[in-house]
């Protein structure tokens, strides 16, 4: 009989963490150094200061909670996730990576697990980035991909900079030690709900991630001529929107791949001067793809330059992030850990980014997914099932145990199976 | 040879009424009952005045200027347009029209020539409907479309009335007689820019205006589902986008005709949540459906509301003005003009609205149009060329000396080619 982790604490404390901001309509508002997320912070430290493990933070604001190993200066295997949320967002984004590492932590602690390294518990700061652009910052500035007296200046709507509202903060968490940046892990390992409908539909317990899909945006911009609506023929017409709708379409179909993989959204749409009786002079529109394979995405983007080749259509490139494919011991882990377990599982991609992104280029790392209702993320309506969190929360606690490795006296030595 | 107008006057005039509201960009920025508007109506009193001219005003600020005829008491042959503009418009939409026809009173006075009717000038209150919603309101409430009660609290966007800036305009405009409304006329003409390129394109000197085009206005929604960009297949979408680019174009392709006369428009499209990594919950866009022809106009009407009958599509009719079909005989009287003056011409519907619209309702109506340049209208870069112009005034002249009877002993009566 494998160690597993206190199902019935880890529903609490996730309880008790989702009335941080809690909103009427079940879901938080937790944006990155607001007073609920800083509520939110200290809960965890409180909790982790009764178990006797030391917590430190970072420049950028990232928390670590370390329970020592056997090897007490050894690289240490981390694992974590965010407690900020979108505004509003739901119950699980980020909190259940948290949340199901400090069970792993406890959990080690009440069965008398010696690892051989440290095991340190994450908590990202910002990663939603709907607060302070970019998404994902605090895991950026500690991998060394954003400056941090970059980061440090972003403000809020309000005005508000991430030096401000980090001091804000930190005045309220009271002393933690400070951590350096850019320190190096053993691995890094992430359980996150999937935020897409693959699992549910599929009716798996759990998803092995084998990295992040690319994504590259852009704005896209077509370029007619603003005439009266009743007064223009159509051969005389330059519409605008009429273009940008065929050019959607060509777009759709030039990135289509047979794999199935491929993910194309227009979500943003503007139309100038945008008046009933005027035939558009100008639109705007963004253009999301993603792909997991590099080859792929990089034939992809390169489609949507040469589909955009026009006079009259003008293409930037908003954002590039490169596929990122995890470690594969970590993968086969965390697959095997499903194994042993009896859990359903299939390989996955992730759609969204994470901060296992930055940690992927610090050390071997992997993310471990759990279904979620719908698909539905970003969202009040968001919802995990208990037993999915509970069995996301046992690969982690075995993939984290077969990561830091177990002392040969450890009080678990039992678990062989 | 016939009677012509004074060119240099009628060019004169238009430079001087274009100091009312100029702009920088060359255009004017006179929306209805505004401090230049009520200069430039208080110019033309002035005008009227010198030449003896009897001036009225009816209580929706429509103002008269009227020429006596042999019979004192007979209908008026009518004829004028607007002096307000869009903000900013150009220099010729509306403008031309009651200058043209000042000029044809002006003519008809230094000619000595006696109709058998009264010639009167209307300036419409408010056509642009751009200060004061809806369009054409001086027209539809003389004509008893519109309740003059219900124009009268219309409020502009700082909350100003209709009868708050009529009061304040007729101050500035001194002691002038009431009309009533819905006076009858013998007849309504009306010149004015064409507002589209088609008598540009070929060449034309005058259009023969056969009628005002129907106009339909459909706003539709197109409900999809919001999901992440990042994680929704293709399949799993309800792309709100998607979807309505594919109604805009069954839309597109179930209203064309082979006359080439439909005029079809999406002008207005806004997208929710409009966010470039979010898959559009709802798109809401605007379809604008002309066609000169009652019947064909029918049946494009309910080939829209067919092809979006489906549960995830709202279409409501936001405006249904079915087309019009001016007076055969003024028809015949504008086009003679034009044989007779040797200007090439051809027959048109009119693309954009006009207070003829509303004047077809009470007496037998045409207008005549002069190209613009590049169809350019709405825009400070509206233009017409003088010679349009004074062709378009003589063809106007002409055209009201048939309708209002020539008096036998008039110093005209030579005119006989």
């Amino acid at each position: 009989m494998s160690v597993t982790v206190n199902a019935d604490r880890l529903l609490a404390r996730h309880e008790t963490m989702a009335q941080h901001g809690a909103t009427a309509l079940g879901g938080v508002n937790r944006p990155a150094l607001s007073a609920p997320e800083t509520r939110a912070r200290k809960a965890l430290i409180d909790w982790a200061r009764v178990r006797g493990f030391a917590c430190s933070i970072d420049p950028i604001g990232n928390i670590f909670v370390r329970r020592p190993g056997i090897q007490v200066e050894a690289l240490p295997v981390r694992t974590g996730s965010h407690l900020d949320s979108q505004m509003p967002g739901g119950n699980y984004d980020g909190v259940y990576g948290v949340l199901a590492a400090f069970e792993v932590l406890e959990t080690l602690e009440d069965n008398g697990i010696s690892t051989l390294v440290p095991v340190e518990l994450v908590v990202w700061n910002n990663e939603e980035g709907c607060r302070f652009s970019p998404t994902t910052m605090g895991s950026a500035v500690h991998a060394g991909a954003l400056p941090l007296d970059q980061a440090l200046k972003v403000s809020d709507p309000a005005g508000v900079t991430v030096k401000d509202a980090l001091a804000a903060s930190l005045q309220e968490l009271g002393d933690l030690p400070r951590a350096e940046l850019g320190t190096s892990s053993k691995a890094y390992i992430e359980a996150h709900i999937e935020q897409g409908p693959l699992l549910e539909c599929q009716g798996l317990s759990v998803g092995v991630v084998t990295g992040i899909q690319g994504t590259a945006q852009f704005l896209i911009e077509v370029t007619g001529e603003e005439a009266h609506a009743g007064t223009t023929p159509r051969e005389r017409r330059k519409d605008a929107l009429r273009d940008a709708i065929r050019l959607v379409e060509a777009l759709d179909t030039a990135v289509q791949t047979d794999d199935n993989l491929v993910r194309f959204t227009v979500g943003k749409l503007d139309v100038w001067p945008n008046v009933v009786n005027t035939i558009p002079a100008r639109v705007a529109f963004t253009v999301d793809l993603r792909h997991p394979s590099v080859d792929v995405f990089k034939r992809l983007v390169a489609r949507v330059g040469n589909v955009c080749a026009s006079s009259t259509i003008a293409c930037r490139q908003a954002l590039l992030s490169s596929p990122v494919s995890f470690d594969p011991a970590v993968v086969a882990i965390v697959e095997e850990s499903c194994a042993i377990a009896g859990l359903s599982t299939t390989r996955l991609p992730s759609g969204a980014t994470h901060d296992a992104k930055y940690m992927a280029e610090l050390c071997p790392t992997g993310m471990i997914f759990i279904p979620c209702r719908d698909g539905i993320s970003h969202n009040e309506r968001e919802h995990a099932e208990p037993r999915h969190m509970v069995d996301g929360a046992n690969i982690l606690l075995a993939s984290i145990m077969r990561l830091a490795g177990k002392a040969p006296d450890s009080c678990a030595s039992k678990q062989t199976d």
